[in-house]
Formats: C-alpha cells, sequence, structure tokens
C-alpha cells in the first residue's frame, strides 16, 4: 500500500478555522489518513514515508458542494440577455423560454452530450478544491429523462476523481403534460418514477421544490412518506420565495436539510434545530434573482442549527461553478464569518450531503481527500473574487488536480 | 513572416454583440490581421496559407482592464475577516489596517517580491482573455516606492503577454508621513513625484481619488495641471461616495474616463459626454463595499456617453481577478445588458484605456490580439458565474495561453 508523509502544511482538519495548526504532517497509507497532527508530534513509524513538501500551503477537507443541479443539457444565456434587454417573463415563457426550455434540451439529449455538458461544469468545481458534490435530478420529469440524469450523475462520479451523491428530485416542476394536474404527477412521482428509479440504485437522497410555484405541503408529504418508506434520506427546496412551512415539514421526516430558507421563520429554525437539518443557503441564488430578503442568520446561529454553503449550480437561477465565490457571497451578501463559511463547505455540508463519515474534516482513519490552498491565511479563501487558489486536490491520498500557483 | 487563416469561427470584431459573423475567418500576417470577413469571402490571395480549426467557438477581441490597482504587497483578507467578526474601522485602523497596510506592505516588498506577488494576480486575468490592462501606482505614495510599482507594472507589461500601460495615482491617500498637510503632499506629488517617474518613462496617465475622504478639486486640479502640461492624459476617481463634482472637472482636462461614478449626477453626464470620457464602471468596488447607490446607468444611456466595465483590482474594496464576473455583475447588479458589458470590456474598455488605435477592436492593420470562446452564445460571457470559457488567447497572432474545455 501506497504510503506518504505530506509535511511543511499549514492544517484545518475540521474545517473550523479557528482550530488550525502552523506546522503540521498527514500520514497517508492506502489513500487513507494514518496519522495527523502537529508535525514535531510524528510517531517514529512514519519517519521514512516518502515525503512531499507542500512548501508552507494550507490544506483543508475536500470541499463538499452539498446542493446541485449541474447534470442539464443547455443553458439559458439568451434567455437571460433577452430579460436584461426588457422582455417579461411571460414573453419568455411565450418563446418556449424559462425551465421548460432546460427540460425539453434534458430529455432531447443523448446520454453521451449530457454527460459531456455536465462534465464541463463539474471540472471547474474539481479545480477548486471539490471532492464531494451532490447532483439533483429535475429536469427530466419524467422517468426515462430523470433515470438518464442519475445514470450521468453517476457515471460523473465514476469517471472524475469526485464523490457524487444522487438526489432523486422528480417533484421540481410540473412537467407541461401534467399542466393543471400537480397532484396526477405527485401520483406519478410516488408511485412510478421514485420506486423504479430506487430499485435501480440510481437514488441516494429525494428532494421536493415545496413553494407556492412548486408543489404544495401536502403533496411534499406523500413524497416524503414514499422515500421514507424506502430508508431514503429527504431534503427540501424551502422557504425560498414565501414562508410555506416547508422546512418544519421536512423536520418531521428528520431531513438532511432545508435549503435555500430566506424566508424561513423562527418555528421553523426550531423545527430544524429539534431535527438536525442542516440549513443549506445558497448565495449565488439569492445574487442571480436579486432577492433581498436575507435568510436569518441570527436566528439558525441564535438555535445553532448547522449552515451549510452550496452553488445551487443551475441553468435559471445560479448558473454558478464556483465553490469559492460562494464563500464570498455569503460573507459579503449574507455577513456570514470566515469560520462559518469554511464550515459551511466542509463538515456542515458534508452533513447535508449525507455522508459526514467520508467528507468535511481530515482524521486517523478517513479518507484523505483535501485541498491545498496556495494562500497564507484560510481568509482568503472568502476574500478573493474570481482568484484561482487551489494548488492542488488529493484523493484517496492521490494527487488527482494541480496547477502551480504564487501565494 | 508568419501567416495564418483561423477559420471555422463565429466573429464579433468590434466588440459589438449585435454585429457578429457565424461563419468568419481571420487572416493575420506578422501579427497583424491582413484581413477578417465571411469565411466564404475570402480572398483568393489567404487561401493557400496555414490554416487554424478553431471548431465552431466564438472569437472577441482581447479584453481591457482598463482600472486596476494590481501592483501591490500583502493583501487584506483577515482584516476582512476581522470586519465580518465585528471588529469597527476603528479598531481595524488601531490595529494598523486599512490602506495604511498596503502601503507599508508596498513599500516594504522588494521589486521581485512585488513583481512576483502582482504577476499571480495578472495571471487569471490573462488566463480569461485579457490583453490589455492598465496598471495603477498609489500605494507607495513616494517618490521610490511609487518608482518601484510602475516599474513593476512595465515590468508585467515585457514578461507576461498583455499590454500594460501604467498610471501614476500618487494622489491615492495622504501618506502618514503628510497626515493633516494634503496640500504639502500634493506638492510633493506635483513638483517632485510626477515630474520625475514622467522623465523616467514610468507614466502613460495620471489619475487623482477625488472625494471627501480623498483629495479635492482644487488639489485635483493642481495634479492634472501638472498632467496636461507634459502631454500626459488624465482619468480621475470620482463621484464613488458623493457627487463632488469631480467627473465634470476631469472632462475640462478631456479626461479618458471618469471611474466608479456611483453619485453622478447629470451635470457630470453632461460634461463627460461633451468632453468624450469613458464612465469606467467598476461593480466589484460596489458589490465588496455593498454600496446600494447605483450608478446613473439611465442618465449615461440618454447622453450616449461610452460605458466600459473594470476589475478594479486591488486588495481594500475589490480583490477581483476575474472581468468575466465583472461583466455578470454589472449585468446582475446594474442591470447593463449584455452588448453594453461586452463593449464596456472591449471598445469602450480600449477607449478609457487610451490606446483604441490598437485594442478593443478587430479590423484589418490592427494586432492579431483575440480571445477564443468555448460557448454557444455570446451572451454566456456575461451569464456564467465561476466558469473558465476561454479557451485560447492570441496575441500578436501567437497562441500566448490554450485550455480544453467543452461547451
Ligand atoms: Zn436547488
Ligand atoms: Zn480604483
Amino acid at each position: 500500500m501506497k504510503q506518504t508523509v505530506w509535511h511543511n502544511l499549514k492544517l484545518c482538519a475540521t474545517g473550523d478555522a479557528r482550530h488550525t495548526l502552523d506546522d503540521a504532517a498527514i500520514a497517508v497509507e492506502g489513500g487513507r489518513i494514518a496519522w495527523l497532527g502537529a508535525a514535531p508530534n510524528l510517531p517514529a513509524q512514519y519517519a521514512l514515508w516518502p515525503r512531499e513538501d507542500l512548501r508552507g500551503a494550507w490544506v483543508t477537507p475536500g470541499l463538499v458542494d452539498c446542493h446541485t443541479h449541474l447534470v442539464y443539457a443547455g443553458q439559458r444565456a439568451d434567455e437571460f440577455a433577452q430579460r436584461l434587454a426588457g422582455a417579461s417573463y411571460e414573453e419568455i415563457a411565450r418563446q418556449g423560454g424559462g425551465i421548460v426550455s432546460t427540460v425539453r434540451a434534458t430529455r432531447a439529449a443523448s446520454e453521451e452530450a449530457l454527460f459531456a455538458q455536465s462534465a464541463a461544469r463539474l471540472e471547474p468545481l474539481i479545480a477548486e478544491g471539490v471532492t464531494a458534490v451532490e447532483i439533483k435530478s429535475g429536469y427530466g420529469l419524467e422517468l426515462d429523462a430523470e433515470r438518464k440524469m442519475l445514470r450521468v450523475a453517476r457515471q460523473l462520479g465514476e469517471r472524475y476523481p469526485v464523490t457524487v451523491r444522487t438526489t432523486f428530485l422528480g417533484a421540481h416542476a410540473l412537467p407541461p403534460e401534467f399542466a393543471g394536474r400537480a397532484d396526477d404527477y405527485v401520483e406519478e412521482v410516488c408511485d412510478r418514477m421514485l420506486p423504479a428509479l430506487a430499485d435501480e440504485g440510481l437514488v441516494d437522497a429525494v428532494d421536493v421544490f415545496c413553494e407556492r410555484i412548486g408543489f404544495t405541503l401536502a403533496q411534499s408529504e406523500r413524497v416524503f412518506e414514499v422515500a421514507v418508506r424506502r430508508n431514503l434520506p429527504v431534503k427540501m427546496h424551502a422557504e425560498q420565495l414565501s414562508n410555506g412551512g416547508g422546512a418544519a415539514l421536512a423536520a418531521r421526516y428528520g431531513a438532511l436539510s432545508s435549503d435555500h430558507l430566506e424566508f424561513l421563520d423562527e418555528a421553523g429554525v426550531a423545527a430544524m434545530k429539534a431535527a438536525g437539518s442542516v440549513a443549506v443557503l445558497l448565495p449565488g441564488a439569492y445574487y442571480f434573482i436579486r432577492e433581498t430578503q436575507l435568510p436569518p442568520l441570527d436566528l439558525l446561529r441564535r438555535y445553532e442549527v448547522p449552515i451549510a454553503i452550496s452553488t445551487d449550480s443551475n441553468p435559471g437561477t445560479s448558473p454558478v461553478t464556483s465553490l469559492l465565490l460562494m464563500m464570498n457571497m455569503a460573507t459579503t451578501l449574507f455577513r456570514m464569518t470566515v469560520p462559518e463559511v469554511l464550515l459551511g463547505v466542509t463538515r456542515n455540508a458534508a452533513r447535508a450531503f449525507g455522508d459526514a463519515e467520508h467528507h468535511g474534516t481530515l482524521a486517523a482513519g478517513r479518507p484523505a481527500d483535501f485541498a491545498v490552498w496556495r494562500v497564507q491565511s484560510l481568509a482568503e479563501l472568502a476574500y478573493w473574487i474570481g482568484r484561482p487558489l487551489c494548488e492542488r486536490v488529493v484523493r484517496g491520498g492521490a494527487t488527482v488536480f494541480q496547477r502551480s500557483l504564487t501565494a
């Protein structure tokens, strides 16, 4: 088994910027961490292992992007341009724009084309230290196209050095063929799509877009019932545009997370706390749709609800492929602190991701998945805007991405 | 002389997204464009030249970043983190933070260290298609340190494939040793620093930070007088935090541009129009300092003042190294249109840069400086957030940057 001691590094093993080591070492054997700690304390048994000198770089756990829709075909840049030029949502819808256009393109795309287009959005995330990414379905909205999306998500995890967990989001929007028949579509989701896809091993979690323009609490609950019967964890797009009580419902089902949450109230926060749900905040969507209602940070802090940050990478409301930039937006727009946003893309994101055992923190026995940053201070991860900072990504002990950078 | 026909490309030669060619070719000889136009019209004399196939990519002029402070030492990420954690500006100033800390670090840095740190910020701009960048002094605030900054800026232009124009911004802030003696410092700038640096050939333009917290109109005018006597073009940091009349003053001196302009009024817009000054908008600074006063876009449009967009790359208010992201912020935050922001980083930016003869548009006889974009639609340049889109940068006919991308 390959053995390496990574040394001459500064270490933030837990994702908590308040607890760091200035001169650390990490002993890795067979892809797992054998030991980590202050370099002078390196046990004698590792002293003769081959060494990799990180020249004073910072090391954090590999980042976790815990809420993405990055598998889809096409893009909506022209619609974006039209809206800026003054076209109304109605005009764009009449021209076939909006989410319907992404559904149409995703349904029409071959699995190969869908893979290639999605991979192009995954690659910049990996180059920023992301070693785990959640990917949702929800642009197929029919069994075959949802299956195709989830298969592509699985393939991304097989062909790229990143751990993918899939989320079935059949209840993302009402497909055109079910217009006016939302309950019928939810029945299709519950009775046919989810069971089939889960049987095929394509579903790691189940999500619902619960909103006035999405699905009702009752419809969401129907989907959650099916998920829970199959022991699938749930999560929810909740309180993005209005306070509908989605997060509290999701909490009743032990949700991994509720996500967006700009309109979340104190009762919802308390319910999330009681259930251990993570609050996943999505500053890219907040920014892109020019939302002004801020998520209730003070309440989330007061109740000590763990907060994660994610890209929400999607063509309609967050065409984002940089998790570092989301850290900056979470500080600049939401006034989160640097330690909060770093936990938000490591330890807390791993909880929302549904696998905090293997992701989000570094410790003996865990996978050697870490990011190497050519920065003087960890705060730089949130400070710089659009600057490449990740010098190397290590996954299972092997370097899977590298570039030369100056601090 | 090397001859190449670039073909199988979509062309936006003028930076105006409303005038494009879907199947174009560019014949380049000796670093200059010999011919460009619709591929079927390629004159016979170029038919046998060696070919480069761009596989359907979009080509625009090399981008121009016309307002940067990217030469400096250190960074202010820790101060950024402290402010988020609740520290007041006063506390940070007491700890030696703020612009003074950048001045201290820049004065203390060796020319080599200053070069290396600045180069690390220039490289991501080049990787985004930037072939021309303005760089200001203004963190030295004494002759030797200002000289060092300008020398480093010149060296960046020599050692990287990018055209650099330098701007002397001695009147950026009051150095600590002149506290309470702003007029004396302006005298130092006018009588000693600017003449010496201009004599050494280090100054292509002269800028002043005109603001209540910067320099007065009268002080600004003194600097401009010296610049104009030496035939140096002027520009101004104006109306960023208040409406002080700086843009109108700069217009009287035929300024290349006035920059920031959130508080610009109609009289200022009219003066800029009359003088032919470019309005340089800096959405990164607007975003980072959480400004809420929008620049007067409607007035600028009504008076047909050319608008440019730039990074304002600097450690205190815009730690930005992505011009594409500034295009997104100019659309999202300022509601500029896609054609406006593309002109804002090409043709109009080249005017503010002070060399529209060679930059910002592609035409026969001009340098073959262009960016190759792996996108379906030009609107994607403004639409994506944090996604690498530039596949290749060509400068003087030679490929100076390349990476493999999927659309
Ligand atoms: Zn989402
Ligand atoms: Zn500036």
